[in-house]
């Protein structure tokens, strides 16, 4: 799994920062890849990237302020011309649907693959036998969802001195045990998956959240995750603004990961206003409370593999 | 007056090429810029740039496809968190206020300044005492019009050894008679205007196209303009597919401006599947039908100046 910020802005493009977009690359796990938001120019953003439109296979909505919705018309329209034919299943708060079927519409486009939309609500919003992901409401000024991303336990590797010892012929039997299924060898004797595989590994929690001001929704769907995307708006100096304007500062971003019990925290949706100087302090202010913090910038790669967050 | 490409591409966003947008610059004439065109990500575009949202008077739509029109409500969004505060006129096709309202109703945007719509019909759309502009319906798959803008003629500079010559004294006489009215001196003497300034200096005219085939309706509206900028979205070899996809050829649009009578022609929506070295014979092709052509690149700005069009 890789988690790849694709705008990082708060409210406006600028030339460092580009409105909300962030992928979750699920290749290995699946071949495919979840957007979360998707603002203005984030087909531009993934020109400069490995990403391949027509590997996006679910997109996920935050809420509908155009810095994280305007650029999806232009994003669907490319997927089709880039030759895109798998659904297209798109999460998003009540509204979303009729809106891009009136930019379809009003521009006369007509895609080469379905979309599925998914009009969220609190609660369990997909769940397949790899994951599992909830949305729950932010404290926004309009409504905002959170999502949590749960990896289901992945089995266990098959455990070659065992299925040898046992006399397990090589050939599909091995498939199937490794896969969590029983097989009766030859000679009647029944081997269970249970005893030549590896205990399950535990999945990675990944929380995304969108625009909101510190709450507890933030850290119910925050609790024990791998991996918190938080947005930080503001910082400490001018925190007494943050909540009136339904956001968060840096410092209270790290709160929230720290309460929950996270692992590692990203700092997103950033202001222009900041300059690297600021940035400095945005983070080590947050340090103090949550030491596993980072700010994301655009086209930054986090990789996650053993446990471990890192970007090069 | 000067014209600078935002997007030059076709169909979708390439690293080298936007969706179309373009600003014809009206600062020295006017004080403010309008906009042709408007794909997504042209407000990033103008970050690149000298220009200011702000400035920006009216926007003229050709059509309604997508890589002409994704790129307004983001637009229009950020002229307002940029501190506009001048009303904004929009000319385009019956539809697009529609969308606009409904990606402003969408994204809870409220601007600063007002909007006025003009549903554009064939004739003229807007005329004060420095400008006219005409529009032409074009022939592409979806109503298309073309832009006829056509600049006053300047009034002539006041002859300073003629009012010296007839005894009119320092002060807002002159420019009253600059400005073409007649005054009377204290002595009772009248002067017209017309014998102490030069003859009125003709304005320029330019025609802005969208997309279309190569069709009768172009031509009239290039009839004799200083500069056309022409789609050639394909070239000479490829040409057969251009009228069924509503397109031209480069040879097409030097066609246009040979017979029409134009001075200038700058050639724009450049498929992205033409290289460097397509370009090259792209332009060759054009020239040998019509000398004064250049392509356009995405920020290449062109200046009208005593009657020449430079570009750096
Ligand atoms: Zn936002
Ligand atoms: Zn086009």
């Amino acid at each position: 799994m890789e988690l790849q910020f694709l705008g990082t802005g708060a409210g406006m493009p600028s030339k460092e920062r580009n409105t909300s977009a962030l992928a979750l690359k699920l290749l290995e796990e699946r071949g495919t890849i979840w957007l979360f938001d998707c603002g203005e120019a984030t087909q531009h953003q993934i020109l400069h990237t490995t990403i391949r439109p027509r590997k996006v296979e679910k997109i996920f909505i935050t809420h509908l302020h155009g810095d994280h919705i305007f650029g999806l018309p232009g994003f669907l329209s490319s997927r089709s011309f880039l030759g895109g034919k798998d659904t297209l299943t798109i999460y998003g708060p009540k509204g979303l649907k009729e809106w891009i079927n009136s930019s379809f519409e009003v521009s006369k486009t007509h895609l080469t693959y379905p979309i599925e939309f998914v009009e969220v609500e609190e609660g369990v919003i997909f769940e397949d036998d790899q994951f599992i992901v909830t949305a729950k409401l932010l404290e926004h000024v309009i409504p905002c969802y959170g999502y949590r991303i749960e990896q289901k336990p992945l089995l266990g590797e098959l455990l070659i001195d065992k299925v040898n010892e046992l006399g397990v012929p090589k050939g599909p039997m091995l498939g199937k045990l490794k896969n969590g299924e029983d097989v009766t060898l030859e000679n009647g004797t029944t081997i269970l998956s249970k005893d030549v595989t590896a205990p399950p590994k535990k999945g990675f929690i990944v929380t995304i959240l969108g625009d909101t001001k510190y709450c507890e929704s933030a850290k119910i769907l925050c609790n024990e995750a791998d991996i918190i995307v938080h947005e930080a708006t503001f910082d400490h100096a001018t925190g007494h603004l943050a909540a009136s304007y339904g956001h968060s500062t840096n410092v209270e971003a790290a709160k929230i990961a720290r309460e929950s019990k996270g692992k590692n925290l990203i700092l997103n949706h950033i202001s222009a206003r900041f300059l690297p100087h600021d940035l400095e302090t945005l983070l080590n202010d947050a340090k103090e409370i949550f030491p596993n913090v980072s700010i994301a910038n655009d086209f930054t790669l986090y990789q996650w593999k053993n446990n471990q967050l890192t970007t090069e």
